[in-house]
This record gives C-alpha cells, sequence and structure tokens, in this order.
C-alpha cells in the first residue's frame, strides 16, 4: 500500500480493513443514505460491487459468500428501509455462525443529534431504532462517530471474526466521507490466539481424561466447517482409534467414503442403528464445534451425557465441568489428535461404511423422490457445492454419498424458506473452483426467485434444480396437508430465465420422469457454459426418508404441546 | 354470533376481533410454528387466506389493504424467518401511520421458558429477540399466555385503533389453540371516545383564538386520510373563509377541483408561489394530521411558525402552546368546522385553481417525463386507487390532477422502495369499488415482483406502469449518475405475466412514444377483465419536476454535511 494512511475516508478504512479480511465483492442496494459510502468504498479500493435485487437476498448472499470463503461476506444497505428487510438474512448468519458484516449508510451525526425528522425514520425523532434491533441478533453492533471510527470498526471485525457471528456497523453520511488517520491499517487485523496458559492446561487435562480410553468418537459440527476446519478434521481421522460422525450442518466435512467417517448423526433420525449406539454409547464423546439444536439432534434424542463430554468450541473448550476459556477450536482440535496419536490406539472394525441413498431402477413413470435423490447421487461431479432449501431438498441432499471435493450448505437451524437462491449467487462467486448446484422447492423459490437475474447477467453456470411439488410439502407433511395456505400459485418457472433477461446464458428443461432426467442431467454435464435450470416435477405428498422422520417429530411436538394443555 | 363463546380458542378469538374491525382477508405465509394458529383464525370466521409469496411483501400488502379501507389489516407469519422478513413492512406502517396487525406463530410457551434449542431461533436459549425487535417499530406488543391472551389481544387491537400505528401479537403454538373464555367478544372493541371536559375547553379556546380572524388555512395530513376523514375535510370546505392545503401524503383529501382547495404544499417545492405564500404566512395556521417530515415540507422550508400554530393530531389537540390531551383528531376538525362556521366568514378572492400536469404534445418521439404524466392525467379514470413508488414514480404522480373519488398511494415519509407492487394487491382487495392503478420503476419493481402472480392467479385487473428507466433514476438524481451501483439488471418486463402462470388473465404492452403510449391507455381502459401491464420506456436520467427540486434538495444536504467538517 503506498498511499499515505495518514488521511483516508472512513468509508476508504472500512472497505480497505474488509480486501483485507478477504472480501472481493460487496452485495446491496444503493439508496441516499449511502451513496458516499458507497462511493469511498468502491474507489480503487479492489472491492467489486454486486448489485443485489433486494436486501434480504444480499445478506443471503453474502452469507454463502462468507461460507464458501470460510471468512467474513459484506453487504451494504441504507437506513431504515434497506437494513430492516436484510435483517432475518443477519439473524440466520447469527443462528448458522457465519460471520456477515452488516453495513448501513445512516442518517448525519448532526440529524440524528437534533432528532431531525427525516424519511426513513418513523419520524418519532430516535434515530436509534434500527441499530437496537440489530443488536438482538448480531454479536456486536456499532453506530461510527468520526473521533472513533477507526476503533469501531476494527473491533466489530474482530468480533466478527472471533465469534463467527455477524457484526453491524452503521455509517452516518458525514462520518463515512470524513478524513480520519488509517495508520492502524499497517497492523493487520487478527483472531486473537488461544490463551496458551489455558491450552497448556487442556492438554494436561484432556491427557488425563483420555487415558485408559480404547478409542474416541468425534462429533463434528458446523462450527469447524466455519472456521474452515476440514483439513485439521482430516488431519484427526488420520490417527487410529479415532471415529468421526458429522452433524447435518457440517455433512461430509470429512469425506464418507474414509474409512474412519461415521456419516450424519441426528439422534435417532440416524440413518443407521449402528453409527447411531457408536455416538450415543460413546466414552468420551468429543463435541467438536457442534450445535445441540432440534433439527440436528433428531428433536434431543441424542443418547450421550453432554455434561461429561469433551466439547471443543469456538473460543472455549470443556472436559466435563472444567471449562478452558480462550481455548480456541483449531488449538483444541490440534491438541486432540495430538494427544490421541500418543495414545497409540487402535481401530475396532464397525460396519459403518455409508453407501448414500440406495439404488433405484430408471423409469418412464412419475419421479419419486427415493428416485430422483439416486439419480442426483450418481450424477453428482466432483467439486460441487451443493446447496439445498430448508424441506425436501435439504433433507433429500442430507442422503447422498458426496463426491469428492465438495460441499453441502444449508440451514439447518434457521431454516429460512428461500435462502439458498441468493445463496448460490454468493457460493458462485466466492468459490469459482467448485460448480454450484442448487436444490429448491417451488414454494421456497417464490421468495427470492429474483437473484436469479443477478447470476443470469453475470454469466455463473450453477445448476438449479427447481422441485415442484405445487406447494410448501415440508408443512404438509407436519399437519393440515390440505389446508388452504399449504398451496402456491402455478408458476411457468421455465420463462423465467428469459424474463430476467438472460439471453443465451440459460439452458432450461422440465422433467417428469426419471428418463427424462437422465437426459436433462447428462446435458447440465456437457453445458458448464450456462445456468441450468432443471424443473423436476414431484408429488406433492412425497418426501425424502430423513423428512418424513422430522416432520413426524415435528407433528408430535405439536401434539404433545396439545396434550399438556 | 351463536356460538358458545364461553369456550372459544385464542386463535378463534383473535380472528373473531379481527372480523369486528373489518378484515376480510389475512396475508402471510405458513410455517410449523403458525399452522395450528392458521387453522384456529380460517375456520369458519369468515376470514379469507391470501398467501402471499414472501412476507416482506405481506406486510405491504396488508398496509395498503388498512389505508384502502381506513381501518386494520393483517398478516401472519411464522417466528424469526417470517416475522422478521417482515419488520421493514410493518416499520413502514409505524412511519405512514398505517394499523397492521403482525401475528406471528411462536414457539411453545413451555419452549421458551426451558430456553429449548429450536430451529428458527439464534439457538442461544433467547427466544424474546424478535419480540424485541418489534418493540423498535410497533405502538404495542404481546407475547400472549393463555390466562391473559384475550385481554391481549384486545389491548393490542385498541392501541392500533388509536394510534394508527402497527402492532405486535405473538401467539405461541401451544396459545393459538388453548380454549378460553371469550365472553368479551359480546362487546365490540371501539375506539376510546374524546375526552369530553378537554374537547370543551378546546371549543373555548379555539373560540378565543379565532376572534378577529378573516380566514382559516388548513394544512391537511395524512393522518386525516389514515382517520378516513375526507367526508369531513370536505364538510370543513362548505364553510366560507376557509382555504385548504394538503400535504403530499395526503394528495387530493380534497377533491384538487374545490374552489377552496389549494392543492398541495410542500414548503419551498409547493408549485404555485401564491399558494406557498397563503400557507406560510397563515394565521391562524391549522396543522390537521400533519406530519413536518423533509420530503413533506421541502427540507423543512415551510415558513409557518409550527409553535403558534392550531395543531389537531390523532389523540390530542394544540392552540400555541396549549395542548388538550384526549381529544381525537375527529372531534377537533368538527369543532373547527363549527367554531369557523359561527365566525360567518367571507372568501377572500384567490388564484390558485389547480390545473395539474402541463399540457403536451402526443408525439412519435421518446417518451418524456413531462408527455407522459400529461397523457396518464387525461386518462386516469374516476374512482381509482393510484399506488405510486418512492422516486419519479410518486412524484410524478403527484403533478397530477387527480380525478374524482380517487385516492393517491405512496410512502412520502418511509420511501421504501418495491412498496407498492404488493400494495396493490392490498388495495385491490380491499376496495373492490375502485380500480387499482400502479406506477412503479423497475430498480423498484425488482424488489418485489413477485407478489405480480398473486394477483393474476386471484384474476385483479389492476393497470401496472412499469417505468423502465435503466436503474435507479432517484438516485442518480441526487449524486454519482454513472456509477456501477446505480445500475440494475435490464429484464424483459412484458415475459412476467406468462412466467407467473397469467394464461389469459393478463394483457401487456411495452411503449417508447407518446403515440404508442396512447394505444395502451385507450386498450387499459377497454380491457377491465385482466390485469394490464404497460411497460413505459424512458431515459434514465429523465426526471419530473418536483422530483428534480427534491433531488436537489437531497444532494444539497450531502453537501451542507460535507462543508460542516
Amino acid at each position: 500500500m503506498n498511499e499515505d494512511l495518514k488521511a483516508v475516508t472512513v468509508g476508504r478504512y472500512l472497505a480497505l480493513r474488509l480486501r483485507e479480511l478477504g472480501v472481493e465483492h460487496l452485495f446491496g442496494l444503493p439508496g441516499d443514505f449511502n451513496l458516499s459510502l458507497l462511493d469511498e468504498m468502491l474507489m480503487h479500493t479492489g472491492l467489486e460491487w454486486v448489485g443485489s435485487t433486494n436486501e434480504l437476498n444480499a445478506a443471503y448472499t453474502a452469507d454463502a459468500y462468507a461460507r464458501v470463503r470460510r471468512s467474513v461476506g459484506a453487504l451494504v444497505t441504507t437506513y431504515g428501509v434497506g437494513e430492516l428487510s436484510a435483517i432475518n438474512g443477519v439473524a440466520g448468519a447469527y443462528a448458522e455462525d457465519v460471520p456477515v458484516v452488516q453495513i448501513t449508510g445512516a442518517t448525519s451525526t448532526t440529524a440524528a443529534t437534533t432528532r431531525a425528522l427525516l424519511h426513513h425514520t418513523l419520524v418519532d425523532g430516535d434515530h436509534g431504532h434500527f441499530e437496537r434491533a440489530y443488536r438482538e441478533v448480531t454479536a456486536h453492533s456499532e453506530v461510527l462517530r468520526v473521533d472513533s471510527a477507526t476503533q469501531q470498526i476494527d473491533l466489530a471485525l474482530l468480533q466478527a471474526v472471533r465469534t463467527s457471528k455477524p457484526v453491524y456497523i452503521s455509517v452516518p453520511t458525514d462520518v463515512a466521507v470524513a478524513v480520519v488517520d488509517g495508520s492502524n491499517l499497517t497492523w493487520p487485523l487478527r483472531r486473537p490466539q488461544s490463551d496458551s496458559l489455558m491450552l497448556s492446561q487442556f492438554r494436561a487435562a484432556l491427557t488425563e481424561r483420555l487415558t485408559s480410553t480404547q478409542n474416541v468418537t468425534v462429533l463434528a459440527g458446523p462450527r469447524l466447517h466455519r472456521r474452515g476446519l476440514e483439513a485439521a478434521v482430516t488431519s484427526l481421522a488420520e490417527t487410529p482409534g479415532v471415529r468421526i460422525a458429522s452433524q447435518s450442518g457440517s455433512k461430509a466435512i470429512l469425506d464418507e467414503a474414509h474409512p474412519r467417517s461415521l456419516g450424519t448423526y441426528m439422534g435417532h433420525i440416524t440413518r443407521s442403528q449402528t453409527v447411531r449406539e457408536l455416538v450415543d454409547n460413546a466414552d468420551p464423546i468429543v463435541l467438536a464445534g457442534v450445535v445441540l439444536s432440534d433439527l440436528l439432534t433428531g428433536f434431543f434424542s441424542h443418547g450421550f451425557d453432554v455434561s461429561e463430554a469433551i466439547a471443543l468450541d469456538l473460543t472455549e473448550a470443556r472436559i466435563g465441568g472444567s471449562r478452558f476459556y480462550g481455548v480456541l477450536l483449531e488449538d483444541s482440535l490440534q491438541t486432540l489428535k495430538e494427544v490421541v496419536s500418543d495414545l497409540a490406539l487402535e481401530d475396532e472394525q464397525t460396519d459403518t461404511a455409508y453407501l448414500g441413498v440406495a439404488a433405484t431402477e430408471t423409469t418412464g413413470e412419475p419421479l419419486s423422490q427415493a428416485e430422483f435423490w439416486y439419480a442426483v447421487q450418481q450424477w453428482l461431479p466432483k467439486s460441487s457445492t451443493v446447496i439445498a432449501d430448508a424441506g425436501t431438498a435439504f433433507y433429500g441432499a442430507l442422503e447422498l454419498a458426496m463426491p469428492a471435493d465438495s460441499d453441502l450448505l444449508g440451514q439447518p437451524i434457521w431454516s429460512s424458506i428461500g435462502y439458498t437462491l441468493p445463496a448460490t449467487l454468493g457460493a458462485s462467486l466466492g468459490d469459482t473452483s467448485k460448480r454450484a448446484i442448487l436444490f429448491i422447492g417451488d414454494g421456497s423459490a417464490q421468495l427470492t426467485i429474483q437473484e436469479l437475474a443477478t447470476m443470469l447477467h453475470r454469466g455463473l453456470t450453477p445448476v438449479v434444480f427447481l422441485i415442484n411439488n405445487a406447494g410448501y410439502t415440508v408443512e404438509r407433511a407436519i399437519q393440515s396437508p390440505d389446508a388452504v395456505y399449504q398451496n402456491v400459485t402455478g408458476w411457468d418457472w421455465l420463462r423465467f430465465p428469459q424474463a430476467f433477461g438472460a439471453g443465451d446464458r440459460a439452458a432450461t428443461y422440465r422433467v417428469s420422469t426419471g428418463i427424462e432426467l437422465q437426459e436433462a442431467l447428462a446435458a447440465a454435464s456437457d453445458n458448464t457454459a450456462t445456468l441450468v435450470l432443471i424443473e423436476v416435477i414431484m408429488d406433492r405428498l412425497d418426501t425424502p426418508t430423513i423428512l418424513t422422520e422430522l416432520a413426524a417429530g415435528l407433528a408430535a411436538a405439536n401434539t404433545a404441546r396439545e396434550a399438556r394443555k
């Protein structure tokens, strides 16, 4: 950097900090309170603007961008109308541990101080409502002031990378263009390291805890994925005596064909009784980056004793009742590997190989979920980012035996329908080495369909499976399948690429049998130059196996509630 | 009502209260935390479900529904993912004084108490985040409990009708289906009446204040519109010596052809110097239901002295420094009429007749904003609900001389782009006696386009003018017109009705000259059986006169801020 850092605008400082954290694309929409901010952030900073079609979609896009890069994603919105539209996406990033930086261009410091009745406010004089709303869904929030702006930016961004949670930065119009001393840019932001004393105490305690163990069973959760610790997990799996199961939010974080992989564990919904028992009866169980929420545990049907577990989390580790604050996940995981290696354990033979979706015949009959997912599994190319929407799509994809160098993105915790369509944009831009493969139902796609336009106009080449089963099949599986509110209007999906101005940047197929599906899959493989949209017609009540069981669990939860009345 | 009110479910109680307030349609989306609630609310209550394509659109739709009915509108969302997506629309209802009832199906009372780590939560055990976020943008919020649910519902709804602001009602799954004593349904909810002592004191003070006045100038604001006080305003206008100007949020609340109408007042942007001076120099000035925000006052360029004004607001009146709490707008307005009538004033002759958009020739040249709006003015049928999006559309429509029995809906305070497209659905369903006429730019329409599908599938027949000027023209008018962020992707707009499955329920036209526009307008008049979509091609830098002046004001505000640095 050759520029004079003694005098940079706040907007530029923020942009350069984001660049330092690996951000290359900014998502969002302009508005009169962020125009100057955008000018400062985009001028010779190396940040590329990707205009979103609305703010919710921008947040979803930034989330997926952060996920595939294992780093931060950022969006810029305007005050009030813009930022509030994005808040569901930012809350989802909180629930799913994704460090999204929500940046808002805000009313000027003077206007806020004098309580001016501006547009985009509630005209009650209080300019703080929206920042306070954001406090509920972010790990840190700052309204920048000129005299402390650079420090506030650094603190917010450090908190994002430390906690893997979203943060909120509000930039008043006057602050965006204020010239400040940016000398701190010569010191790169970095995540604080582990507390070395605590880490050595953890190592000693772990060594003692594992002294007489015969094997070590690890449940690998989504926070490992967010921290980009796949290689560390794979390295741990090289150690004899170790077995590694994944949660649904981190499926295939260890290659599912690996001999020490147990596949996905979800309590009573786990696909194999053997795997379920190995995890439930493990002593010790290591919970690494795990989230024990309802859908990840088969409605809290996990059988292991959490209070006795070895838990490795983002910024602390725990062995039973002993907590080791300030021990970072990457270090506790490395320590675990070293300690277990020293034990020189031996593998026990278990029959836990994961074979994926059961084979079906390809037929000319109406396509079933079972036949669809088997065909997808046989076709799925290596180096894919599979993105699957809450509902039939995610729980179908969860059954797939994943190909090498591939990843599954979804929201098993937040489960906001429509998330994945803008997420496909973020994943495509964020990691160009993998082709994005989207599975989304018609009910979900209706919420966020417009972001398809952004993908088309940028010439991106995902494969989009639009599962058209005439409404909210996941909700039908839970309750009142024939209620009027389960229906959505019938759209002619294949017309959308041309409506969005695709020209020759899209190919479309509609399939309703296995044979038609095979043809479309072959075409999608051959065509890596355009976006491929495949509308898949399936029955409105057909569901993948896991979803059937989950829906029964949700319905049972409802019944239990009603019985308690 | 013949049913046994001693035993009704909470969901049913809520539905019956909404019916009582005139609600016939519910907007929103299903989710697993609201399925039972929806079942209770829709079963034999007379409420019709209108499934929205996403929650933000549902909030916008409910807002317009409430506006055209001068009553409440309601939406039902699910916990977390659903309600947060709607929050911008609800905040807009707050800013614009619209009593929207935001109803959320929430996690069960037990789950919230035990801090269960459920999907759709932030998995931090705190189930209260989203209700707290909603407190920032609503006048009242309630999380229902079984033992007080009916009282909580009544209090929230009373607050909505009293303040004309949105309220939030969270219904845990167990509470939705709990059976409670609904006997209070025999007492209809009604807005509390004015404090009679305060009202008589106000009458005396007003009589004294007006004793020696020669005329009474009234600025009529949007809160009169929300209260449905058009007839009272018209009645006031029958009184000699009265002159009535409107704000942009209540354009044509008095017929603009009325001899005592001054048209729209916006401070220094007021279209006639005479009107501006009459309002600025009025003694007294009566501010009735007025909002003195930036865009409504030409950036606070109003010349009257607010502290000396007679101010009639929703629940209080003021004469200079004397406040009369508990005096409702409808009563203070009626009192004003009676007091002024007793004064037996005489009209002064002024030249303030509003002629609307200046005449232009119809040509075969590329269509200008000036030519477009003149043609629209000549065409606009009586009994129209004109709905115009923030930006060129609203400020163009503001220049129209409105036909009889017509209304202009927009958001001059909140100014959230995209609002009007779902609002057109709400207006069409809410008032079937008027045809909805939508004006929206391409940049705005991209945010919320999917709600067009709902209108098409219900066979609604609005006329939609899609102003295609290649991006965010309103932002270009303020700053950095050639910046990359001002562009939107180019869509083939006329293809959308068929993509949304319109079949024969839509007619489409693309016009780029005045002659083509005339043909499309004639076709729209002839065709009242389908939705009519007219894409209007205009230059990306062309703006209506008022917007040009407003944009200059916004740019000046930016410059002033920078100069103060």
